[in-house]
């Protein structure tokens, strides 16, 4: 890859993650004005803005750019939606820090966002098992909490690993949940709380799974020259990778490992000229509790098989070896699908610039972002630097 | 906007358009291989997937992307899916160029595809609705038939025009469609059967609108350096546009022109270094008559209120003094909503590597495609140069 530009994250907003009463283009509006807010500039400095949504249809408005922009007072500014399931966020990150890092846009507006609880458990559950490989994955019942499922019962076997080790996993997501007033899930839980809720598709339980929820985020993304001249805090985004996994998890090799985290992670650490040992913190995508734990090992924090235990051990606690998803997660900060990997982008910039309050993690100069879409078929990974 | 790389277009590939039974991961497969075989490549040089589809979700596979790559056996290749409306394929076309443009990629598909006909009429006028800025526009009422009629009366008040001087757009692009083998509706019609056709939304007749197609078109675009080496023949992508209107009727200045396409063509003519006149011939977003008229006008084929008479005096028509649609456009090939962008450029490719068999247009060097989104909320422009 040739870069002409550093890129760099200037201004970061959301609304709260949870279930929401505004419509899509109101909540994508508020999280677009609140970065832009933070970034201390005008709506008329941004160039054109990336939107990852993919249920649009579930509230009924789909081709939203124009609408945002024209509710930013700049309709005549090109925009446009990026899919990638639950990994939208993050490709559609990626697309706008490809075209800052190309020169081509000095200043652009990302914003993440989705609105489903509206339609009820039955029809999210149908619309998210479209992201799957629906001809052999979704039709034939298999929804992501089944699929998530069959790569827990794996781990279970290839590793010796107990239902209470994934357990751990939502109690300390919640733990750092609380800390965050825009989660979703703002409550403790315990072990028993996760072992006794009811079983969605065994060995996952309630509490293994993060919930459906409404929310938008929103980041400035911008040259490093753009940032200087136009003010307040930024960090710098210094590792970008991508990579993709067979669609349906019958045409993976093994059930307990995503090879496109291993692809995006190893461009983006190549890029960053960084190993996984320099990462101080990392918002990964835990939609449900196994999904952490391989995430954990994939992005090689943790030796294959070990990640278990670090949970164990309270390595991957807030202020602990290494913080994993201090925002709380998906688990407990929620899963606005759409914009989940834009959030991340969110806790990074918080975290990095002094603004994450209670769950601040100390001394912290490096963060990442993990954010996959169905089963890990699309996966990227970005890696910040504080300035 | 900084170039590293001269982008070229090696190869393309369209299915039929129209109704299809096939599902949408096999016509976004069938476009993909053809497009493949036509470069003359490998699928493993591609380095990525942009596919542009709007509504995964009426057949039911959203998120096709990672289907897509492993049906091609890559499925470790990074992909996105790219929402425009129904100019999603111009705006994935654009970031796949800018990707190649900066030196990212050397070798990309793109591929464009769209479902629907198997939901019903109503089905569909609901979904492509939401594609409207549904707050003010959609949930009124207001589906694209009525929002186009708008613009139409508009039109006709301000420029002495007549329903015949529309339903004259319909008879040429049919007579182009006739010699279109992938065409949609391969008849020809009369002014008569225009205005003797149903009303849908006055003045509008169902013979002045496109209608819903199936269908995929994919083309693979690369850097001037691996298209020399790779071999067969290529075009040169010379200039490339985006701009922006008001998401709402309502919010523009005018009725009878579209402010994002005047933007997009601007961008493109400039980063061409051509002008309007330099055009041999192009494919503009006709997806209702009264939409070609005011598309000629703005890309500055002719001057305000002077395209109807150039569609009167058959200055339009293939061969003439600027080929407008030589493919049949939108309302005689069809309008796969996702894939209309593309195959756009699919028929630019074949035009100008003489694959266009009896529509060719002579001795042409220089082609353009225009495709918006909604009522023009969107839009891009792309110029291409034989080689």
């Amino acid at each position: 890859m040739t870069f002409v530009e550093k890129v760099c994250v200037l201004g970061a907003g959301s609304t709260k993650y949870g279930k929401l009463a505004d419509s899509i283009a109101d909540i994508t509006t508020q999280a677009s004005v609140a970065a832009i807010e933070s970034a201390g500039i005008s709506p008329k400095e941004i160039k054109a803005s990336y939107i990852s949504n993919v249920f649009g249809v579930a509230d009924k408005q789909v081709h939203i750019g124009p609408v945002l922009m024209s509710r930013l007072g700049i309709p005549d500014k090109p925009s446009l939606t990026i899919e990638s399931a639950c990994g939208s966020g993050s490709v559609s990150f990626r697309e706008a820090y490809a075209n800052v890092a190309a020169g081509f846009y000095d200043c652009l507006l990302v914003t993440g966002v989705e609105k489903v609880t509206h339609t009820g458990t039955e029809w999210t559950t149908t619309y998210f098992a479209y992201c799957s490989d629906f001809f052999y994955e979704g039709q034939a019942g298999a929804s992501f909490p089944g699929l998530f499922a069959s790569m827990a019962r794996a781990y279970m076997t290839e590793f010796n690993t107990t239902e209470e080790d994934f357990a751990r996993v939502a109690v300390k997501n919640h733990d750092n949940g609380v800390l965050n007033p825009k989660a979703h899930m703002q409550k403790k839980i315990t072990i028993d709380d996760v072992l006794n809720s009811a079983v969605v598709a065994s060995p996952l339980k309630l509490f293994d799974c993060c919930p459906f929820s409404d929310g938008a985020s929103s980041v400035i993304l911008c040259s490093e020259k753009f940032a200087k001249e136009h003010g307040g805090d930024y960090v710098e985004c210094i590792g970008s990778g991508r990579g993709g996994s067979p669609a349906a998890l019958q045409g993976r090799d093994h059930m307990t490992t995503i090879p496109s985290t291993k692809l995006a992670a190893a461009d983006a650490y190549k890029m960053a000229g960084i190993t996984a040992k320099d990462v101080d913190f990392a918002e990964v995508h835990d939609c449900f509790t196994i999904a952490e734990v391989v995430d954990t090992e994939d992005l090689g924090f943790f030796e294959k098989g070990k990640g278990v235990e670090a949970v164990r051990e309270g390595r991957t606690a807030l202020n602990s070896d290494i913080s994993i998803n201090p925002s709380g997660g998906l688990k407990s900060k929620g899963h606005p699908i759409g914009a989940t990997g834009v959030g991340q982008v969110v806790e990074v910039y918080d975290q990095l610039t002094g603004n994450a309050g209670e769950r601040t993690v100390k001394d912290a100069k490096i963060g990442l972002t993990h954010n996959f879409g169905a089963t890990g078929a699309s996966c990227a990974v970005h890696v910040f630097q504080s300035v």
